[in-house]
């Protein structure tokens, strides 16, 4: 059986009728039988034969079934196994994470949520995200052997390439970090990491929002963050800083200082840290904040409502900038009370150009504190099941 | 011979070895012998053959002389024939336009600028451009029968598939006029229109900047917008709103109303327009700004540096957002002061996310005024010579 846990890419190019290019095909039900993959890629059946039996024997492609037939025979319709691995993602926020162990459809088998201090380090964190996914895996039945790959999202700028944070303001410790290094003792298989609010943008496009050709995913948590989508693709930028709408200057006479530095950032006078600063006295950590405007507490609510609005005045900037299709809200503090989406909302619709903001859709996550691993699973799939790299991995 | 001045494409999609695909790597040099053609496409060299005689039958390819040689018989090289055609192209602003017959290597050959009120509304201006365009041919010695395209770059937002200004608020009466179809009575070839500041980035890419990945053209003049490449294309949104940076709220609290209705837009406080009005006394248009500050006038030094500080400031929040490999300011009121790119450069790297700004680029125009016909004329050259479309026309 092929090595589908091992790294990286044969430097082939697929040729356009390869095992890979069959197999995209059958995942995206694009087509399913021999005719209509023989028709879509423009070469013999005999030839959709034999990738089929190289698919079917590497586990990744199943028969499922006839499809309806006008009359003759019945066409045998073939479908990707889902189930042919699995893939381990983490969503890691400042203060928790999110773990799953997901099927090859992108689909949560089991989970785990916990708090988490991103602030003590790769190699504490690391290590007791090592030991969950173990557990995880037990949990399902599956071992490290079956693991097609690892997806990590973290709350900071990733450099995607090499999957390293790249001065991460909230992560001490963290800057440079071999990430995918720190998880080669247990498995061998692709780590991709990425910055979290980007894992949610692409969660949330996939899962949700697939129509959607220019996208925009602001996270409003202990941080707030964005993912940009670019003809569905997502935006990582020159240096994988893309989407850092937390340092937008908002209120630069506020006297309030950031963490990078500046005076007035978005992050600094709206995130949750900065409430629960602000509100001291009887909230003392993010978490708090959520839990108080989740009750109706009149203070909390009027900071998060506070919050919904300067965020929709950066958000419109954005708006102006990049013309999306849609602006997605989530993250802990937008979920907590819905006046934070409806403060984010009002102020976008009149701040932006009628242009940009006449046929914008802005709605909350569907996929809600599931955005991260969902999106963090795509993100890891989509990269070892890339048609070129199974037509290398597979010789076909 | 071919109609190249058709409009439309063929739906076929272009076979790899086409005569699009080998017209496309004798244009950018990437493969120029009959050899290397062969190598790269992976066709017999009888088919390059072929493919060549029919591009030579259409003029678009010539012989070149001989490739050197380490021994044996020297190879024969090819080169794209730049003179087999011509496109008009036009960079029309709010008080003045810029209009140029350019050969298909985007080179001007002659051009002509003057003052033109685009207030005029479309049926005035697009009558004197199509004179002057007229003008234009005659003095190159060609004929509407040579023109391959025709691109115009207006001030306001422009639907790219259709042509048409989307609620443009600088330019009354162009609402949804038909611009191409205004070329109609002319021309037969292909007419595209887009937003003045995204031919500029396009102009200055393609000329200037080619390895950037990532690119935000800021024009600061009479108005103030943006042009943004993302991964070498440019930027054009869901409805081709795409780089209004020029509505970034960024003095709410200066009682500026801006034409789109909003208090204290970039267009609004910095734009050449709002400094005309604030200098009343002595000066009454953005291009009498334009030439005080250049002669060093003391209150129009004055006001373009705050233009240039509060740009940067806009221009710092479309950085985090989009982490671009560099930022190129251009526009009448830039060129007109070097007091404005500094102060521009100043609030960028003061406010920007470290990770954003340490491996930033920003610079002034290097195509200066000519960066937006440049822009058009790469825009429409890009367009015709697209190898699907050249396939499809020459069947082959």
């Amino acid at each position: 059986m092929p090595v589908f846990h091992k790294y990286g890419y044969g430097a082939a190019m697929a040729e356009p009728g390869s095992s890979g290019a069959v197999l995209s095909l059958i995942r995206t039900r694009e087509a399913t039988t021999r005719n209509e993959l023989a028709d879509r890629l423009g070469i013999g059946r005999s030839t959709v034969v034999q990738r089929l039996a190289v698919l079917s024997d590497a586990n990744l492609v199943i028969a499922a079934g006839d499809a309806q037939s006008s009359g003759g025979r019945p066409a045998g319709m073939f479908a990707f196994n889902e189930s042919a691995g699995v893939v381990l993602v983490g969503d890691l926020g400042q203060t928790g994470c999110h773990l799953a162990v997901c099927d090859l459809g992108a689909r949560p088998l089991a989970e785990h949520t916990a708090p988490l201090e991103i602030a003590q380090g790769p190699e504490i964190v690391l290590d007791w995200v090592k030991d969950r996914f173990a557990e995880l895996l037990r949990d399902v039945g599956r071992g490290w052997q079956d693991v097609f790959g690892i997806g990590i999202g973290l709350p900071g700028p990733v450099d995607f390439e090499t999957g390293r944070p790249v001065n991460p303001p909230a992560m001490p410790g963290w800057d440079a970090a071999d990430v995918p290094q720190m998880f080669a003792d247990v498995a061998s298989c692709p780590v991709l990491v990425d910055n979290d609010a980007r894992i949610m943008a692409l969660g949330e496009h996939r899962a949700a929002r697939r129509a959607d050709r220019h996208m925009i995913f602001v996270k409003i948590g202990s941080g707030i963050g964005a993912g940009v989508i670019i003809d569905g693709e997502v935006l990582r930028g020159e240096r994988g800083a893309a989407g850092d709408i937390g340092h937008f200057v908002v209120e630069p006479d506020s006297g309030a200082i950031c963490r990078c530095g500046n005076i007035g950032c978005l992050d600094a006078v709206a995130g949750g840290w900065a409430i629960a600063q602000r509100m001291g006295g009887h909230a003392a950590t993010p978490p708090d904040v959520v839990r108080l405007a989740r009750d109706g507490d009149p203070e909390a609510t009027a900071q998060v409502r506070n919050s919904g609005r300067l965020v929709g005045a950066a958000v419109a900037n954005a708006v102006n900038l990049l013309n999306p299709t849609s602006v997605v809200i989530g993250g802990k503090l937008a979920e907590a009370h819905e006046q934070v989406f409806a403060a984010v909302r009002e102020a976008v619709y009149s701040t932006c150009t009628p242009v940009a903001s006449r046929y914008l859709n802005i709605v909350l996550t569907e996929l809600g504190h599931m955005a991260g691993v969902i999106g963090a699973a795509h993100m890891v799939i989509d990269h070892v099941l890339d048609p070129d790299r199974v037509a290398a991995l597979l010789n076909s």
